[in-house]
This record gives C-alpha cells, sequence and structure tokens, in this order.
C-alpha cells in the first residue's frame, strides 16, 4: 500500500532541488557568459532516432513506449515467442542528450544556422541495474559547439570547466586533456593499432602497477617486444606540459595524425597559459573516453576526495552525419551533476541561504494577520521570501515549524504591536527579539 | 530519411527557451517570495500509482512503458486478442503533476512535516490527438499548500496569480472566482443535486443566449419548473461582488453548506480588497472546474484576446486519501505555461533583452583573438554575455552571425588596434562605430 517511485527513480525534496538548481545556475551563468542558448528535446524519440545508437546494450537498456489502442491490439494478436520490443513500441526514451542533439541540429539545421553553440540540461532514462550513484533516471548537462573546427572552442570550454568549477568551489578540480590523434599516433608508431585499448589501459595502470608489470602486462596481451620498446618514453614521459608534449612529438615524428594531435595540444596549453589556468590542466595520455566517437581533444575532469569523473567531453566528427547531414564538426563537454552535488554536500560546500526562508510571520488571528499583510507585500516586493503561517495554531507549533523551514527572522505582531504600529522581530539565529515600527521593518531587514 | 519528433511534441530551440524560461523564472521568482520550494518527481510512475485516477480516458491517454528484457518476452508468449496493455507495462508516464505530488505527500510525509508548500515545473505526457496549442508534452506549474484549511493560502494564491501575470505584463487577466459549495448549495436549495452539472452549463451560456434560452434549455435537461425559479435571483445577478454575495446568500439561507461557500468568499474577497487587487478578481458562479474534485475556491484565470484559460486551481480536500494518508487538505493553482507563451508572443511582450547576444568578437586569427582574451574574461565577469567567433572566417561571414545572433556589440582588434592597445566597437543598433582602448571597454559597455 505504501506508494513508492519505480526502482533506479527518485523523488527530489525542496532541500535536493535547491542545491541542483544552485549546480545548474551556476552552470547556466557560466554558459550563458560565454554566449551558449539552451535547447530542449522531447523525452520521447522515435525509436529509429535512437536504435543503433547506443550498441547492443544502448538498445537494450532503452525504456520504450509501449503501443496504444489498435496498434497494441495488433500488435498482441501477432505476438509470439519471437517478438520483439520494437513490435510493441515505435517511440523510446531519450537515452542521452547527444544523439537527440544531433537529430536537432539536423532538423533545424536551416533555422539554427552554423556555428552553433547550445546547452541542455535535460534527463535521461537507463534500465542499468541501479546501485549507489547510479539511477535511471538522471539529469545529463551537456555543452557544445557544432558547425566549427577552430581548436578556440576546445579553449573556451576549459573556461568555462574552469568557471563552472571554481564558483562551485569544487576543491582541487583537475581538466585532464588528451588527444585521440596522439592516441592514434601512438599505435601508428608501434605498428600496434589492434592494441591501442590495450596499450590505454596499461599505460592508466602505471601509478598503480608500476613500468615492469604495465610491461609485462602489454606483452601478455600481445603486443609486440619492438613496440614495447618503442613505447617506452611515453611510459617515463616527465617534466611539464611543454617538456611532456617534447618527449610525445619525439616518439610521434613519423606520424602524420600523431603530430597533428600535439600541435593542437600545443595550440591548446599555449593559449590557457595566459588566462592562468595551467594549474588547472594537466596532459594526461592515458585519458581514453569514447575511443571511437572522439576524433581530436578529449576532456575528463577529477576532484580532491571523489573516486571517478565529475565531467568529461571531447572532439568528434560527423555527429550528424548517421541523419544524413555531412560535415558538421563539433566539440562538447558535459557536468556529471549528481557526482558533483554529491561532492559539495560531502565538503558542505553549499551556500547557506541555500534553502532558507528569510522571514516566517506567525499567525495570531485574522486580524493580526490583516494588520501585517501590506508588510508582507513591501518586503516580498524587496526580494526577501516571506511566509504567513496559514493556522492561527499554537505558537509552539509555529516557531517548530520557523525552525524547519529554516527561518531568519520571526516577525509577530499582536494586540500591543497594533497599538503601537510596530512588530517583534525576532533574530533566529541569536535568539535576539526587538520591537521595531512596522514602517522600518523593511529597511532594518535590509 | 528526414528526421523528425514523435507525433505532438515539439523541440525548443534557442529562442522558444529563452521565453519560456523568462516565463518560468518570473513564476519563480514570486513563488519563492512566498515562501514555495520546488520539488520533483520521476518522469515515470509506478503504473498502478496512476491507474484509475484519471478516469477511463485518462488510463487510455496515459503513455506507458514497455516491460524489458524476460519479463517482455513472458508477456509476448502469454499475449492473446484479449491482452491488455498492462499486462505489458508496470510503469506509466505522468499524465499530470497533481497525483505525483499526493503519492509523494503521502511517501515523504514524516520527512517534509506539514504544511507544504511546493511548486514544480515538469512536463506531462499525454496522448491526446494532437492539434493547435495541444501537444502530447508539455510544461506544467503547480503551485499547492497542503495540510491547511486556512483562507490565507486563497488569499495567498490569488496574490500570487497577480504577481506573476502583472510582471509579466498579462494584457487585462482577470481571476474567476467561484466556491463549489455554492454550487453544491444551490443544487440543494433549489432540489436538484442531479442536475447541478446542466445547471452550471446553463449559467455559463447565460452571456450567450440569454436568460429565456437558459430556462428553457434547463426545462429540456429536465429541471424542474420549482427548480428553474428558485434559480432567478442566481441568474439575474447583478452589482458588485459584494451586492452579488448578499443575492446569493439570500437564495441559499437555508443550506448551511451554501451558506459556508459565501462566508467563505466573503472573507478571500474582503482580504483582498486592501491589498488593491479587486479590479483583478470577480465573483463568477459559473465556474465549475473539476466540478468532482474541488471541495472549496475554485479559480480560473483568463486575460483579453485570448479565448480560453491561461491558469485555474481550486481547494480540494483529500488530495491523499488514496494512498492512505487521510485528512490532509490542500489549495493550488496551476499556470497554462503554453498559452501564457502565446499570449506574450501575440502581444509582443517578451523583453527585447531575453535572447540577445551582448558581445561578439571578429576572429581575425590566433595573434588577434590572443590579444582581446583577457577583455573577453573581463566582460563576462561583469556579467556581459561574450561570443568570440570561432573561425577567422570572412567579414561578411561573421557580421552575418553577429546579426542572426542579435549581438548588440561587435568589438573587431586588428594589427592597428593592437599596436594602439585599442579596439574597434560597433554598436550594432546605430551602426556607430568607435576606436576605444582596450582598458576602458569594460567600463564604455557598462
Amino acid at each position: 500500500m505504501k506508494p513508492s517511485v519505480p526502482k533506479g527513480t527518485r523523488d527530489f525534496t525542496p532541500q535536493a532541488m535547491a542545491g541542483r538548481n544552485y549546480i545548474f545556475d551556476t552552470a547556466k551563468k557560466a554558459f550563458h557568459a560565454f554566449g551558449f542558448r539552451q535547447i530542449e528535446t522531447p523525452a520521447m524519440e522515435n525509436l529509429s532516432t535512437l536504435t543503433g545508437k547506443y550498441g547492443e546494450e544502448g538498445d537494450q537498456l532503452m525504456f520504450k513506449v509501449l503501443e496504444r489502442g489498435e496498434k497494441f491490439k495488433k500488435a498482441a494478436r501477432n505476438a509470439s515467442e519471437d517478438s520483439k520490443e520494437s513490435d510493441f513500441a515505435s517511440q523510446a526514451l531519450r537515452y542521452d542528450l547527444t544523439v537527440p542533439f544531433a537529430r536537432f541540429v539536423t532538423q533545424h539545421q536551416n533555422e539554427i544556422g552554423l556555428p552553433f553553440k547550445r546547452y541542455q540540461i535535460q534527463p535521461v532514462w537507463r534500465a542499468d541495474r541501479p546501485q549507489k550513484g547510479r539511477y535511471r533516471e538522471f539529469y545529463q548537462c551537456d555543452v557544445d559547439i557544432v558547425g566549427s573546427e577552430s581548436l578556440w572552442s576546445e579553449v573556451e570550454l576549459v573556461q568555462i570547466y574552469h568557471q563552472v568549477l571554481s564558483d562551485l568551489q569544487i576543491p582541487g578540480f583537475l581538466i585532464k586533456i588528451n588527444n585521440r590523434k596522439i592516441l592514434s599516433g601512438i599505435a601508428e608508431v608501434v605498428d600496434a593499432a589492434d592494441f591501442i585499448v590495450d596499450i590505454t589501459i596499461a599505460i592508466d595502470k602505471l601509478d598503480k602497477i608500476g613500468l615492469e608489470k604495465v610491461n609485462e602486462e602489454m606483452a601478455e596481451k600481445g603486443v609486440s617486444a619492438s613496440a614495447i620498446e618503442k613505447l617506452q618514453p611515453i611510459l617515463q614521459l616527465s617534466g611539464d606540459t611543454e617538456e611532456k608534449l617534447n618527449q610525445i612529438e619525439a616518439v610521434l615524428k613519423s606520424s602524420e595524425t600523431g603530430m597533428k594531435g600535439v600541435e593542437e595540444l600545443r595550440f591548446i596549453f599555449s593559449q590557457l597559459a595566459p588566462l592562468g589556468l595551467m594549474n588547472a590542466v594537466a596532459l594526461d595520455l592515458t585519458l581514453a573516453r569514447g575511443l571511437n566517437y572522439y576524433t581530436g581533444a578529449i576532456f575528463e575532469v577529477e576532484c580532491e576526495g571523489f573516486k571517478g569523473s565529475i565531467g568529461g567531453g571531447g572532439r568528434y566528427d560527423g555527429l550528424t552525419d548517421l541523419f544524413g547531414l555531412k560535415g558538421v564538426a563539433g566539440v562538447g563537454i558535459s557536468f556529471g551533476a549528481d557526482r558533483i552535488y554529491d561532492v559539495l554536500e560531502e565538503n558542505d560546500l553549499f551556500p547557506k541561504n541555500v534553502d532558507v526562508l528569510d522571514v516566517m510571520v506567525v499567525n495570531f488571528g485574522d486580524k493580526e494577520v490583516a494588520y501585517v499583510l501590506d508588510l508582507l507585500q513591501e518586503l516580498r516586493g524587496a526580494g526577501k521570501s516571506c511566509e504567513l503561517y496559514p493556522d492561527a495554531a499554537k505558537m509552539k507549533k509555529q516557531m517548530n515549524y520557523a525552525n524547519k523551514r529554516n527561518a531568519q527572522f520571526v516577525i509577530m505582531a499582536g494586540t500591543q504591536e497594533i497599538e503601537n504600529s510596530s512588530v517583534l522581530i525576532k533574530n533566529m539565529e541569536t535568539g535576539e527579539q526587538s520591537e521595531i515600527q512596522k514602517s522600518k521593518v523593511s529597511s532594518f531587514l535590509s
């Protein structure tokens, strides 16, 4: 009988919403400062728009919308052992924001024009097995620039990461940057294109298991001895970003693609330096997010005291190819809203005023309430949040509510105060209480 | 091949989103001023939560979520002529915000406490036949106070309507108010409880077809001659709100329920008068929204030059009864966001700056861009939205983009300006262009 929500979904209480709104409002402010504009797409997409875009697993984890009426009846009549889910559905719920965005750009290309800078903050649905921190409904927050190959876009997106994460005071965040072309270049140079995934996984373990074990592991996977030898300088990169790029360049000089990657990273870092952002970024060759998807820069963001990334992205070409619109390059980043929420909560970083009530007015009866109505209007006009307790309940009950509601001040006006044209104001933090002329309350509180 | 969205759903382009955000931000500001807090519930609810709450039509128009994997296979194996949609689904998409809110209050009652003031702005889904202004996915925007029977809540909600619609400059809006108890009282007094719907429909036509035809129509529906006679004073109400209430009172004095309704309306209007809101409200006995749902006040909002209501609501008792939590009274209103959008658009009432770009910087090449990067940072820090055109494209292309993007100012810096430590600023409205020291740009633009 006790009502509940579907497995893996959540209600957001006022407190949780206040925290989430704080995160999204902070992000939106930065997005707007950089000229990005918001779009929204429908929760449901045609199944044909989504199917096959996320691999077989994605097709399975996608929530599909059941046919209704005659279409349902027909599907049920024809149903058998061999029925497919797609026999019963022609629409599905959004699985991410990227494919709907690609569909959007293709569909509205003439209207929006290119380049096009958009952000999108909407929920997506995936029938993953729910576990701590993983939900079946969760918000994604994506920022993309499409229709340009300019590396200034990469610079801009790093700036945005830096702005938002600084504004949120995320502790010790680091924007790790890599380039898919460098990874391709490495595979090319060591003549082990088939092992690119194994190689990056091995590199990734360097910190944990050490060089010797990494080399062993690559050998076990079948990477040739000569390839492993050629890889040694890459595995032993040292120095600052520029020195590392020089070492990589020395290894990759025979690969045109690899050299292009080095050049791109050089450009990005060289523009970030005068902006004072070098402390917040790091070259990281082990970054291999969405290997098959990204074509240039790859980003991933981590922070102190949190396992896993709080954001990521990169450059992709041909976003809209699948929908028949060729040659649209793009680059984008996303923010892991749930994880950022957890980081802020664990570090007690939500501003104190994110879910407070400025003023609660005690209800002593209709006459007393009528007396303060104009004051309430005045305070609200001055930007204060003000609540009148709706019922003339016992004082204790009303004060309990004020506490629970996190009220900063409580205003009381009874017969005596009405006679004096005053009100009592109680500072809920200090407990101090003072009688103030009604006409002076607004300036007293500001 | 051309991609599209499902029937009855929409993409929101940046321009549409800017307008919608303007509406929702304006509303949220008022909600917060009155101490309401936001919640969100999942898009999917358990089918058992929603089924039967919206009548048979609602159950049919509800979008259900197809079972997956083994559960789907089992349903398909057992399918037949007689299969029901619920055999293939145990979850459905939110059909409105009210039932999920009732579920939320029941589920979180201990955590949230009562009274509880919430607002909720989320999409809902209904498989209605799409037509102009009616969509299968649309946003609802609801504001409710639950856990109190105080009529101050009704007063507050009228204040909120007035605040939001004034802030949006909605032309000639009128908040019509009725009370379900008065309608019950009328049915009781004329001894025609079964005809309450026919009577209110007839009253509703008074303006259009006149008193005589209304009386005829009621007779045809089977309302007795004596009942019709008793109804005459109600049909011929005249004067201001107080005079009308006196006339109603005279008719209803034998009905306790009816008299309670009159008393409630008297209270609400008597509190609205000193707030200066009487011009924006009107007593309207023909209001019969959700007759079976509301138990006290009923609201409906209309405005000049728009057919249909742009908002509505009322008092309900026992919102959470169906979920086993008894005795929780509530009152709420909702805003018709799509309709309000149309009204603002038709009357050209969106603020001019709702989707403008403050500054676009022309891209003359990497060196030139590097020169203005710090200026861009400064302007963004000062709250300006600034875009750098990503590519060093032809001037004409970049200026076209600036126009399309609604840029207020365009900044240009070439070799000459770099030498002068200046930039050229073009005012895109006047066409005026001036050379300004780079260090002075921020104060020039503010």
